[in-house]
């Protein structure tokens, strides 16, 4: 799949054939209408269904939102902040971003209070986004658990536009806390089009591949509900980083993941750890050049570390040509990410009284 | 089933099979605590599960409360009457009323719209309510609509203590719109108990027994929840008045009831059709007597014409005994049909503006 994959640097997977089978578009199709943004040109962001529609009314000066989740579950790290600098670019194009956090579902499926996923929320998650430069005041943020009477209705609603065997191919199960889980998803999905945010428009939804079953469902109830002209709502698809030591991120294993709130020391520690793509011999490396495609520390760089196109090329090809070793690789991320760390703490510690008053205002 | 239908009047049916298969008691067991009501002397209630609790909190001066719905299904008929009396005997013990009207499980479940079912629960329902005598300024009347955030809430946390096998044994389905009616109806019936409510406190539902299996979940539902200490909610269990032409009476089906708003010419000529007790020739009437059980007319008058036991006593001698025809029977149901209606739509009429008045302030 090299043409959504141009960079090369990002796992592919087997997402071309999930493309086929969900009728996913490659975002190369709207690509010349989206933002110059580097998770477009490195295919971070590499499919969509339906963001044609978002961007003619976007080009046409209409409203348009994007919306997207928080599911309380543990410390931010890298691997989460893809999708705040997916919010930063709608952000930037005038999207109204709408962000819930999901503590309804975090209390029925995973046994997380109300009062615990709040604060998860707060120091965990909205700190790092306006520390990352989320504009809390542009941002219509809520806690499911207070979404409101109409918000909690319309979810009810959406019942009557679900057969119980779409849910169980859909979610595994039938289980009542599943289903209220989903329908107040599509709840929040919707939110943007309700009539006291200003109406039916256009909605982005960026998500992974696994979510997609959920949106296309979201689409099928957007589409029945009799009660409003909801549009279909639009959605992305980008790839996982993956965890330091190859595998999967998880927020259960911690030598898997940077936490943004780790101290600049204990990072740098999980650097030199992190699972790298040298060869056995200096030998060997000199001569075939590291594996690119199986570097975690490259993969860092990638995603987050580096933004400008030419460094990141230029790594890539002296890594490559076997010039650059492993060592110096992770030489660079360190320094990268030592620096990040220390600005975006600080950041953080900024962010702190602007979350605080942004609750207590709404 | 002697022991609780002291009056013979209304058809005992399977009560008593029932009771036994689902744990009822009867409500002999209580009723030396309870109002000295006709619809209980009269064995209309019949049964209990938990009434002790409720009336022991009474006893001792602390507050209680009822909860009942209002399924907006056409027009309001003397079989709907019944539970209006119940609420007026709660009404009278200063019980709080919790009267919701559910226009989410109309919508889900029966295809008719919000506005629609705000209609037929004004005009059908509330005026006539209050045309009985029910006292909306101390009722706590809301549509499921227009539940609020916490009562929604509360609803989708109930999820998380059902699991999908009880919802399709108690409900046939595990269908969507079922699933969220039945937590909707959860939240109705511990309503009464949330903090903004004045907290925990016994709660009684009247209901028929067909409706049992959903009262025990809701107790289970009640008991799992670990957020607040509800009381499981008490229940009792009432007889169903047959229709006019024996069977069951339905809104489908016209000639089976009387409703309240009917013209009395109208009612009038339903009694001449009803389905009598009298025997096939007046020789036969005179020796043996009418069959009581099967005269809809009789019931009518023990339902609901008749608040004197002398009186209908009486008339029930006369009648089993063969002295008193059926038309002579009908006649005095259509005297006191004809009195109760014009007076009750006058009543009404008046009920109108307070309705209004209590839907603006609310």
């Amino acid at each position: 799949m090299p043409e959504i994959d141009p960079w090369g640097d990002v796992e592919v997977g087997d997402y071309s054939q999930k493309m086929q089978d969900f009728g996913i578009d490659p975002i190369e199709d709207v690509e010349n209408k989206m933002p110059d943004n580097y998770l477009i040109r490195r295919g971070i962001i590499f499919g969509h269904r339906g963001l044609d529609k978002f961007l003619e009314a976007k080009e046409k000066g209409k409203d348009v939102a994007m919306m997207t989740g928080i599911m309380p579950s543990g410390v931010f790290h890298f691997g989460h902040k893809s999708v705040v600098d997916q919010i930063l670019m709608y952000q930037e194009m005038d999207a109204q971003i709408t962000i819930t956090a999901a503590d309804i579902e975090a209390y029925n499926t995973r046994d997380i209070s109300l009062e615990k996923s709040r604060e998860l929320v707060i120091e965990e998650y909205l700190k790092n986004y306006v520390a990352l430069g989320l504009d809390l005041d542009k941002t219509d943020f809520y806690f499911q658990s207070e979404g409101g009477n109409n918000y909690h209705l319309r979810s009810k609603q959406f019942a009557k536009h679900l057969t119980q065997n779409e849910v169980e191919a859909t979610y595994g199960s039938a289980a009542p806390g599943k289903i209220t889980s989903a329908l107040t998803q599509y709840s929040d999905i919707l939110r943007p089009q309700f009539k006291e945010n200003g109406g039916p428009k256009p909605v982005v939804v960026p998500v992974g591949v696994d979510q997609d079953p959920h949106i296309r469902l979201t689409r099928e109830v957007a589409r029945k509900y009799r009660d409003a002209d909801y549009y279909k709502p639009a959605s992305t698809y980008h790839k996982f980083m993956r965890g330091l030591q190859g595998g999967k991120m998880s927020s259960s294993d911690e030598k898997s993941y940077i936490a943004l709130t780790d101290s600049p020391e204990d990072a740098l520690m999980k650097i030199d750890q992190a699972k790298t793509g040298g060869r056995d011999t200096l030998k060997e490396h000199r001569e075939k050049g590291a594996k690119i495609e199986e570097d975690m520390v490259f993969e860092l760089l990638t995603f987050h570390l580096i933004r400008d196109d030419n460094e990141l090329k230029q790594i890539r090809e002296e890594y490559a040509s076997g010039e650059m070793l492993s060592g110096e690789l992770k030489q660079i991320a360190k320094e990268k990410l030592s620096e990040f760390l220390v600005e975006h703490q600080e950041k953080r510690k900024e962010a702190g009284p602007i979350v605080k008053q942004y609750l207590k205002e709404r």
